[in-house]
């Protein structure tokens, strides 16, 4: 066999490391197929020469790729491309077109996977969806930790549905913003995120539509498009998805409504009171069932949001999801889900037997702190700080944006959608500023057709970093657009 | 509409309250879409009746179907179907035949979802693949809840693959197994059974044919044929999986190896190292992938397993999965599979997508404890005293079953394998059982053919209630087959 023919080049303006920048394109290539194993790999000599780097940083590179596996060095012989099944089993995957069928999951859009990993290391972090750590009630875990020292007799599953007392207090939460129900309605699980993949996995008919507002955090992701259903995006107004604009179901096809209507991911959008009941009688009319994302329910800012959607719902047409990630911690994974004891039966189930069940630790120390009194305490102190970070993250824009940049004060969330002139090439800015240290979010990750938008986060970093990162990209639009 | 036509009747001989028979034939008829939404049910004076029951008993179990949504009760007209349209959508899922193509998730088998349901009530687990709770190690957790109640600045999302702390912890540990690997090549799952979850949403082909040892965990679930698989049992001896008896897979289709080399369950058989050699160079030979589930890696008595099929790869065609849940705590939720880096990061890309990672409160506790010096105390004890129970358990069994019931002594693990003289009725068994709050796991639960095995754990209940638990049986054994 010939060498493999290479014409790439490591990007040395890039802040990440040449010989990772080696590393991770031999990756794509094996796992692309585009290298198929046992594929001979040029010398040493021909590949500095190609990637224009030395010896000794071309091998850091080659090294960690014999450390992992992926290539294979026979002395005498030169190095070959790893003849690992499970590499050659996973290059037919990535090639997703042909895999469309069998429902196996598509890989996350290059933008996020950037973001995944480089959210970890050193950098200015407009994107990242998370409470800020400063904003972190050490005193209330300190106090279930102590508890739970004192008491754990053992650490075991748990019920399949979830710890009870937990499913209790969680019930007594929902109460306050008008639901109603009962700890045998309510699911734990690691996350409200991984309630939409078992509603996807466990309830979503074959080719069924599902519309959702247009953008939306849910294209983002593949949970729903990776089980055999179409993503319909919905225009939204300022009250809402502008669900008379959908093209309704055809006769004996599914439909499902995902809805994101406080604080929608990405634009910030709260669905008006009257809009969530035309939309649920209109839902109701045809027969559709509907998801509500319910992740920003309690993050509101002067004033609380309309009544979730599940509070009106007099049929068990509406399947909740509510996350303890925006309000307190995302690294408990604890989300629920409130449906018909049918649907929570059938959610159970399945979810038996993808991984029995959250993490008992994080479901006691959570039943704790909720049912402590000073929760409400922190909560309402967290919004207050919060509250006061989008207004300073606001002036910021202001003050440096004004010229070319626009968006809606918002009234909950931890985001600012902010449309850019069209002279800014999104794509090209964020290609910069991650080179710079400065991650946002591209809005076309959301949305169903380009746009010129970015979402930037002002609950993470503090108003001092906020404004260094904004800083940073005004400098480079200036420079570049 | 005619109103339903019912010829049930609840069995007053079970535990189970009548009403909640009641309430669980409603929803075995609606989610079976048996019961069409709609559908009048008879009046409340034909169906005490029908069930002979008394009027309270028949309003405490519809009380509760109005409650939880199932039916709808309107003056006047009685009460019928309720019209939601996740219930109807439910009803055709149950239907698992028309959905199959869909790659849907299977519902569990009747005798799992019992056991699931019963596991929490108080009645003898001779069920249950968990630490006993008076083995659990309080002091060694309260050592590392001082520490996080002290340290801990935030409770975010973790790095995509697991906190590194814990994968160096991990690391370290399967060095003692002989597994010589880095932080890089571990993934950090909610528990093992998500690893395989995402094993089989990521890198199962279509139609690939999953060869396992017959009988297996994984026959018990669904987590692999819901992915569109067929699992193929190849039958065991006293050294393990017998290879030379599968059929090799057909040129140009896929097959993957998925074994439990060590204290299989339900079989507790140890595959000796020889057979290791062999099924490692036959798998390699026939381009086989193999999936090792070392879930019970640690828990030996008197001996130290062979090396672990991972430590003899040279060519990364294993991928190793390993777990807390036998050796510590299954309520942590935490496990760790081990493989080539384009593995680990096709794996890390997919559970970003479906749950975030798991519990950062779960994986810091952990860190910290396998970090602890004690906790190779612990294990050392953990192990003496399993060991010791699984010599009493077999005392015990040996006066009472001696007449009907053979077994081979296990070396390690949590379960007795037990073949029931022919005469007995294991189903029946099984039922007259779960009446009398006793539970086992029955054979066939984990065959490709009908068996006369139980499965008996007596890692969970203490020895003297296992006696007890035993006592039952031999009396339901001796009064009825
Ligand atoms: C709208 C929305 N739903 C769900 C989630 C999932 O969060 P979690 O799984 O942490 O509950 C997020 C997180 O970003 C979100 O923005
Ligand atoms: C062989 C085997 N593998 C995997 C598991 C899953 O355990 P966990 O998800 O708690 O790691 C079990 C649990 O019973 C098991 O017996």
């Amino acid at each position: 066999m010939n060498a493999l023919h290479i014409d790439w080049q490591p990007d040395k303006t890039l802040a990440l490391p040449v010989y990772q920048q080696i590393t991770d394109y031999f990756q794509r290539a094996i796992a692309s197929g585009d290298w198929p194993m046992g594929a001979k790999i040029p010398s040493q000599r021909k590949l500095a020469a190609q990637f224009g780097v030395n010896r000794s940083t071309l091998i850091t590179a080659l090294d960690e790729l014999v450390a992992v596996g992926l290539i294979t060095s026979t002395p005498g012989s030169g190095m070959t491309v790893s003849g690992n099944h499970w590499s050659s089993l996973l290059a037919e995957h990535v090639n997703w077109a042909q895999y469309v069928q069998a429902g196996q999951f598509k890989p996350n859009s290059h933008a996020i996977q950037k973001i995944n990993q480089f959210e970890t290391d050193d950098v200015i972090r407009l994107s990242t969806g998370e409470p800020a750590p400063d904003q972190f009630p050490r005193a209330l875990f300190q106090k279930a930790f102590d508890h739970l020292g004192q008491n754990l007799t053992s650490l075991n599953y748990t019920e399949p549905a979830g710890i009870l007392a937990l499913r209790q207090q969680i019930a007594r939460h929902l109460a306050k913003v008008g639901i109603h129900t009962s700890a045998d309605n309510i699911l734990i699980t690691s996350g409200s995120l991984q309630a939409l993949q078992l509603v996807s996995m466990s309830l979503f008919p074959k080719d069924a539509t599902i519309y959702t507002e247009a953008p939306t955090y849910v294209k983002s992701l593949h949970v729903f498009q990776s089980a055999h259903t179409h993503l319909a995006g919905v225009p939204m107004d300022n009250q809402g998805m502008a669900y008379w604009q959908l093209t309704p179901p055809a006769k004996d096809s599914h439909a499902i409504m995902y809805t994101i209507p406080t604080f929608n991911n990405p634009t910030g959008i709260v669905m008006s009171a009257e809009r969530r009941q035309q939309v649920l009688a209109y839902a109701q009319d045809h027969r559709i069932p509907i998801l509500e994302d319910a992740a920003y329910q309690d993050v509101w800012f002067d004033q609380q949001p309309p009544q979730p959607l599940k509070a009106l719902d007099e049929t068990g047409n509406v399947i909740y999801f509510g996350s303890i990630s925006k309000s307190l911690a995302p690294g408990l994974r604890i989300g629920w889900t409130v449906a018909t004891k049918p649907v929570i039966d059938r959610l159970t189930d399945v979810r038996m037997q993808t991984d029995y069940g959250a993490s008992s630790l994080s479901q006691l120390v959570l039943a704790k702190i909720l049912a402590d009194p000073e929760y409400d305490t922190y909560q309402a102190h967290f919004r207050e700080v919060l509250s006061h970070k989008a207004e300073a993250a606001q002036v910021i824009l202001h003050r440096y944006w004004d010229d070319f940049a626009t968006w809606d004060a918002p009234q909950g969330g931890f985001y600012l959608w902010v449309r850019l002139a069209d002279r800014i090439n999104i794509q090209k800015l964020f290609d910069l500023a991650t080179a710079q240290n400065v991650l946002f979010n591209p809005g076309s990750i959301y949305d169903f057709q380009p746009n010129q938008y970015i979402r930037l986060s002002f609950s993470y970093e503090s108003t001092e970093r906020f404004e260094q990162g904004i800083r940073i990209l005004t400098s480079l639009i200036k420079e570049n657009f």
